[in-house]
């Protein structure tokens, strides 16, 4: 475990600041539990108006106590609570966890008292934890600084799960879930407002402790990606898989986060996007994360995707290929052999391909089940295996089934998943150690989230050499000219449309035989990014002299509005293609993001892009434009050709390495449209537009 | 109750061929069944191997009964059920329920003896339930004429929900999982393969049950949308909400369904078209129509969308405010006097917006929660409430929050409802009465489907009179030219094109003065359905000149083509405007259906439309538009004017007129572009196709 969160996840010594002798106060509540759990290092209650707390010698103040304690406990509010952090700072304290509420996430003056106690710390090289949190609970040493009555109502057991999250209530309850489902958990930790230390940071340190198999998040808003990125990396490294909670996925959320833990909005897209950069599976809400961790305990990593259904209901069977498919998952076609082997097994009238229909014959023989299971587990055509008992309770020998598949399950070594919908029905499958799920929505889609997460995770990541340095172009406003965006883009290597800077009429008569007609004539101002909503684009211009007059008037126009320029463009007109975009822009988080989909000129509105953070590959490009809606058209429908896309993804891939290389000198930076042709043909750029960072002169 | 199916859900007489004295063999159950449940009729039980049977005497054939009996429960398999079946229809029986599995699911073979059965069923005017069917039960007489282990594992209690199933796993779970929650449910009926009757026949007969407050129902396909039609029309007029699982919703379900009950698929959009129209709610699985029962039969039917959220947590604020906005719902904004209320019970740092967070001052203080409720209870801008649990135990007074909770439901008389995440905390309210939920997605989900469920049930329904005669044009093809297809259009007043159809270059020129240029040109023939794919289109033609000249090639293509034509059109070109399309077809199963959504080539890989089932009004037409990926488009984006959506609305009603009109004449009609101005400049219809059905002759 990391030495700097040392003392407050593995603490020798803890001060209790507001101590209490009832058991259910926040100030008595960590005595009590590490009391209870097993801790072994010294606790130090401080009360002034007490001579002992919960059978512990109970001290006046900091000051009093005979050494320095490694960790303290503020359970003090308001002013008071600022006071003993500073006190601590002073005092050498070396990690405090602040309880009180009344902090950051109440306004602007909760939030200067909240730095005010942060500078304290940071000034003293003190971390805090806090404040508004439920605090910290390490059930592997016993250090519990922590109050949740959830450890009262679940007794805890120590086991491979890390829980870390913004909110106490929720690191709460994840362990809550965890229990109920008899799942040992060592570490569950709540940050709160972050102050100081976050989630990020936790799940660095404690991604280093070697027993533990699942790492649980719980975020509201993500301050330090990259401090979670190199967790995430090093993760895969052992494979840990990290699997996380971000709420605020709505406008309405995001305004709730912002009163919780006084959270900053990230873009909705940008974190999917982040999470899945970093093998990192993103959930919609605790319970998921409770309900698949079972099955990622087993160690199950499936190679494939092709499931087997399996029940004693037709329905369930037809419901089950329905969850396979929404999951991603296809139903495996199975041999020859197995089939008749299952086959040999069910009555005449029962389905022996997959989804297998036992039927209600199980009823008159619960044999079936024992049969009809070695028969499949072999099957090599399967990856995975969903057992769906919809119904079953007297008459049926439940036990037996549970048993059986409790046999299957190590004969196969393969993901098994069973959807029981019956609490009788469950039990037993349940004490027999085989994930078990009340339906089959929840059933498959574990399954199918173990497949995703694995290949995400077994994605390779390869870093970008060699990037070239970017030049933005000098200039007062925001904007560089297009003819200066199409320079810089073409320098770094990206395809851009054949077009000549004009000054006079005669350069763009020129110009028109030398690009060839029919043309488009753009006016070229860094003062007017968007030229068509002035009237500044001509399209499909068919003579030399039509493309004279149009230059006569785009100046005219140009001096009308009072801006400089720089000439028109005379650009060849790229027809018969499809219309796609790359954009990007430095993100004050997250860094560099890319953005590539359908372009033309209602991007925003129609919002068919993907979301890349660099670095990424060609096939990851490809990947991401297979999930959007337009994918169809990548392969050419209606008699189309198929689209160029390796082409389209060297764009992209060329723009995030400028990206990369500019850091935050380029605010954004949109190619919009790109124009991609039929495989061979190539994709090229035909309008571009790049914002500076005016805050920033890398020049 | 319609005496249709009278006899088989209150028979007088039952007999039972294969009846057994084993209460678990299929045969043994509904004897046992209906003694325990107080059926008041006559049972026979028919096993020629015995005297008695569960007590009562047994007979050796249908001959030897002392009388016909009103329903007969076939539980004999193979060539013996059919054998019963028509031995049944000979004596006069009214209603059979055939148990047996092996006939229309199996495969052609199967289907033919399932024929067979049917047809002697028919010809006696017998009507026949299954086979493959777990059979009927009427809770409400004891009449239970069905095997299902369920009713011994969850026993019955007579209640307002009816459950009508093709599936005989899935009737008996959804009752139990009902029962599970304390429901009542008298009716439990699966129809199987539908050889005969059908869930829609059944669903007609129980919806004038009266004391029925809620019907479930589970499909695997539509076989009479018109009798569903009825019933739900019907429901609407009583205030019975109907909630429908469709399974089979993704190809590999289709499969399985087919061998399943033998279901032909249907087009999973027109199906949800049709619910929809129909104010039938879809739910993905039983589990989702167990969930929200309790809602519903509390006779809550929300009149708007506002919802409040209360916790003691703040993450689960985050996460409600989430779910929220997901299940499309509005966080409602309270009004100064309610904050101000609420701002007095609470501490300082909460906070008492909506979300109203009381914070984990709650194990402090258990009265915070009685003083908030009352606070929000009658505040006008909610229409909903969600209180979230997600933490409480030891130290919390839950036993109180569940009896302030009833109250302050009993207060509002606003639907109300609790995710309560631990079990110790949900069993208090559950036993208050309080729908409670496991967590803030399912809650929020019920109170979401709620509210949208009952403004669908609300929603008018105008039949539409006047529908004028469609003649179309005959020919020996299967399409009409575009010429005839316009014309017809015309006729029917939706707004075309301006155009003519030209025989001779001295008619291009004069047709491209009377259009106006630029024009496009297109041959007209009915043999040639996709001209652009042969380069019979020219568009943006500048001249008479350019146009003679195309004009004599177009023709030359087609002589070369050897297809006989009309001419060619000279048609207006439509600029700058939005690209729409509407579709209909005539679906074997639903009749008339139209299609609505963006134009251009890529229609069906886009896939951005909405399916509509005429009669629908403007504002159907509108509310689906709004619903579609271009929706932002309508009200102007980048610039642009708003779109003349409402006529837009006034073609694709039109369409639906005339595809009434039509019937089966028409196997499909396409329009694809419609062009559609800014507000007040229209739409007009610039491309169509119409396709016969070379099946029907009605000219």
């Amino acid at each position: 475990m990391s030495d700097l969160l040392e003392t407050a996840l593995n603490p020798r010594t803890v001060a209790i600041i507001g101590a209490s002798e009832n058991i259910h106060k926040i100030g008595g509540r960590p005595i009590y539990y590490m009391q209870k759990g097993g801790f072994q290092g010294t606790i130090y209650p401080i009360n002034p108006s007490r001579e002992e707390v919960q059978g512990l010698k109970s001290y006046a103040s900091l000051a009093q106590l005979p050494e320095v304690p490694e960790l303290v406990l503020i359970v003090v509010a308001g002013d008071k609570a600022v006071e003993a952090v500073e006190d601590c700072a002073a005092r050498g304290v070396k990690s405090v966890v602040v309880m009180a509420s009344g902090f950051g996430e109440t306004g602007p003056e909760g939030r200067a008292t909240q730095q005010r106690m942060t500078d304290a710390g940071r000034a003293a090289g003190m971390r805090i934890y806090g404040p508004n949190t439920h605090g910290l609970a390490n059930f592997g040493t016993g250090a519990i600084a922590g109050f949740s009555t959830m450890f009262i109502e679940r007794p805890p057991q120590d086991g491979p799960v890390a829980v870390l999250s913004q909110s106490g209530g929720m690191s709460a309850m994840v362990y809550g879930l965890l229990r109920e489902r008899g799942i040992g958990v060592r570490h569950v930790h709540a940050t709160g407002n972050e102050a100081d230390v976050t989630v990020a940071e936790m799940a660095w340190a404690i991604a280093h402790d070697p027993e533990i198999k699942l790492m649980l998040l719980y975020l509201e808003n993500i301050a330090n990606p990259e401090i979670l990125a190199r967790t995430a990396a090093y993760a895969r490294t052992r494979d840990l898989p990290i699997i996380a909670v971000k709420a605020g996925r709505t406008a309405g959320g995001q305004q709730a986060a912002s009163t919780h833990t006084g959270s900053m909005a990230n873009e909705e897209r940008v974190v999917d996007a982040f999470f899945k950069k970093h093998g990192i599976w993103r959930v919609r809400d605790p319970h998921a994360q409770a309900l698949c961790a079972q099955a990622y305990l087993k160690g199950w990593r499936p190679t494939g995707n092709r499931l087997v259904v399996i029940s004693n209901s037709g329905a369930s069977c037809v419901m089950g290929a329905d969850a396979a498919e929404e999951n991603g998952l296809e139903l495996s076609i199975l041999s020859a052999s197995t089939q008749k082997a299952v086959a040999t097994s069910l009555p005449g009238f029962a389905t022996t391909t997959n989804p297998i229909d036992i039927t209600a014959a199980l009823l008159s023989n619960s044999n079936l089940f024992s049969e009809v299971l070695p028969a499949v587990a072999q099957d090599p055509s399967a990856d995975m295996f969903f057992i769906n008992i919809p119904v079953a309770g007297a008459g049926y020998d439940v036990e037996a089934f549970a048993r059986d598949t409790a046999k299957f399950e190590a004969l196969t070594g393969k993901p098994v998943a069973v959807a029981a919908w019956q609490d009788t029905v469950a039990k037993p499958f349940i004490a027999a150690g085989v994930p078990t799920f009340a339906n089959e929505a929840q059933a498959v889609g574990v399954l199918g989230q173990l497949a995703a997460h694995t290949a995400l995770m077994n994605e390779s990541f390869e870093p970008w050499h060699d990037l070239q340095a970017v030049h933005v172009p000098e200039g007062a406003g925001a904007y560089c000219s297009e003819a200066q965006t199409l320079k810089l883009l073409a320098s770094h290597g990206i395809p851009i449309v054949k077009h000549q800077l004009c000054q006079t009429a005669a350069e763009v008569r020129e110009a028109f035989v030398a690009v060839g007609g029919p043309v488009v004539l753009k006016a070229c101002s860094a003062e007017v990014p968007h030229k068509s909503e002035f009237g500044l684009v001509a399209l499909g211009v068919q003579s030399a002299d039509v493309a004279a007059t149009i230059f006569e008037s785009q100046r005219k126009k140009l001096t009308e509005m009072k801006v400089s320029h720089e000439g028109i463009i005379v650009a060849a007109m790229s027809r018969g293609r499809h219309e796609c975009m790359v954009g990007a822009r430095f993100d004050p988080v997250f860094g560099p993001v890319v953005m590539i989909g359908a372009g033309g000129k209602y991007v925003e509105a129609l919002k068919d892009y993907a979301v890349l953070l660099p670095p990424f590959n060609l096939d990851q490009v490809e990947s991401a434009l297979r999930g959007l809606r337009m994918a169809p058209l990548l392969d050419g429908v209606r008699g189309d050709a198929p689209m160029d896309v390796k082409a389209f993804a060297q764009v992209a891939v060329s723009v995030g390495r400028l990206m990369m290389a500019a850091g935050p000198s380029i605010a954004s930076l949109d190619l919009n449209p790109v124009m991609v042709g039929a495989v061979g043909e190539g994709a090229v750029v035909v309008d571009a537009l790049l914002e500076r960072d005016l805050q920033c002169k890398n020049g």
